[in-house]
């Protein structure tokens, strides 16, 4: 049994990578990522924005790891992740929720690989070039124009992400994908443990896990076993769960903080509409949402309820970092 | 029995309107339609552009609207055709096979509205925001976004055309469309006499009867019974069959002519490559594709080969004309 004080140090000397923030980013984010002791964070910064947009974003991304270089720096590798860790810093990779930022344009997808864009969720809820997102009347499945988009972000080592993924396009990509670049599920939940629409099937879990993809636990109240109640044990009980379904190496933490923002707030209904302005698409963005893993500050409260779960300092290391990056290398490179 | 110099005078004297031109666009298209006795053309301004280009093209048909005043005039509604019939000019109705030129904007249907851009097809060959084409790998229907740009067409007076558009989004959009402003098929040819996943059924084509919408007939060798041994004749023979399903007052001419375009050209290889540049869609852009209405200039023959079938004056003019001017006043007015 790990004892609380060796899970502080087990969380101190280990790496920790969130695989999903979509916070109000700012310096008191970054400062909170220090003091919680989060090494390296896939941080949204494209979700409905078209090119010129996301180029906008990915500026203002360069100032912040510029002016706040003390405590930030950019990653576009594994081992930038693990310098930030050696020189006590925040690796952020930037990341997309969608892939409207490249528009109608593949070649787009090299720009924003150059820029250090190395994770992309194929689509944000709805139906784009490539596919459906889970809330769109019907799953188109992967279009002729996303089995190109998959190709080329192969050939780039850009990581494809399905969260937001419909169902039938989720298949499709982990089928098409190119055999040694599959693609994860960085912020999800189990279907096996709450029926619902935005989670995870069993099957789906372990057919991501059979061609050796990752799934990324997120925390969202309203989408587990005891809804607004959940616990942060109950987050670990959910890491469980999966490990149950694909083993301890493909499975880490994608929390989806929001933190920062309000809820009601003018991001999340920008968020929960089609392309920012149009249909609403679910009910979350002004209802009540518990997220149990708590503020970023306080994430080595996970580690502590690793341990009251009776997990070994091993499993722990690898779910709080190790299996990221080792998933992480596979695509970005090492 | 109309005999072949009445059926020369019924074409002088009747309005002929040609639901698509994908021409060559130039002055010598200009004149041909003048020598032709071509009243109205709707022309295709926009396929896979996004929004800047679109804009452009919207500019240059406005160019060529005041360089050639003594022979174009543009249509923004019924009577501005009629119009362009008294004073012996072509009245052009700005046209797209596409949406890709409102992007990821349902504002810009508007813009394009008001600049003249009245019939639109929800998409060409592949998916895009609001449904899938005929050659898609599979046909989503139509998706929460298509509603809404189906909504706002309709509300703003813009002709929605299915032509390229699959089997299920086609039929998604005959059932959702407001009463009133039914779809149309501007541009095809029937299944029940050349099986093709670019013909329409004659089950989708009774359904868009029913609704009120249209039918247009295009001219494409490769998709008719004999093939590209198909004659103006054969041509008037698919006009009957189309004729016996819905009834004469609700089928015309939709020659989709692309007059001045060579075979192969830089410009069919665009049109046949998913969004300009991607993977290549039909065997179309290179082989032999025979047109058998013959040149724009040579129009009349249509209403020649409309005698020899035994067609009556009165059917002759509707099919010619009359009969796309009730629809499209239903759509832009009268």
């Amino acid at each position: 049994m790990v004892s609380e004080s060796e899970a502080r140090e087990i969380y101190a000397s280990c790496i920790h990578f969130d695989g999903l923030n979509i916070c109000k980013f700012s310096p008191e984010i970054f400062n909170a990522w220090r003091e919680g002791g989060i090494d390296g964070v896939s941080c949204t910064c494209g979700l409905w924005e078209g090119f010129r947009d996301s180029i906008a974003n990915v500026v203002q991304w360069k100032k912040w790891f510029e002016e706040h270089s003390d405590i930030l720096m950019q990653a576009h590798n594994v081992r930038d992740i693990r310098e930030a860790k050696t020189v006590g810093k925040t690796a952020v990779l930037l990341s997309w929720q969608n892939t409207a930022g490249i528009e109608d344009k593949l070649d787009y997808l090299r720009v924003f690989r150059d820029l250090g864009v190395r994770k992309m969720q194929l689509t944000y809820n709805t139906q784009n070039y490539s596919g459906a997102g889970y809330t769109e009347l019907n799953d188109s499945g992967l279009t002729g124009f996303g089995r190109e988009v998959i190709d080329e972000m192969a050939k780039l080592g850009i990581v494809c992400d399905l969260s937001h993924v419909g169902p039938k396009t989720s298949r499709d990509v982990i089928e098409y994908a190119p055999e040694g670049k599959p693609p994860c599920f960085s912020h999800v939940l189990p279907c096996g443990m709450k029926e619902h629409p935005r989670n995870k099937s069993d099957e789906l879990i372990k057919m991501i896990g059979a061609k050796g993809g990752f799934v990324g636990l997120s925390q969202f109240g309203p989408h587990m076993k005891k809804g607004n109640d959940s616990t942060i044990d109950d987050y670990v009980e959910a890491l469980d769960y999966v490990i149950g379904l694909i083993g301890e190496d493909l499975v880490g933490i994608g929390s989806d903080s929001s933190e920062g923002h309000g809820r009601p707030s003018d991001f999340m209904a920008w968020c929960n509409k089609d392309k920012g302005y149009a249909r609403r698409l679910t009910p979350w963005g002004s209802e009540k949402v518990v997220k149990p893993l708590g503020p970023l500050a306080e994430r080595a409260e996970l580690a502590l309820a690793m341990a009251r779960a009776g997990w070994s300092e091993e499993k722990m290391k690898k779910v709080l970092g190790e299996n990221w990056l080792s998933y992480l290398e596979k695509i970005i490179g090492a």
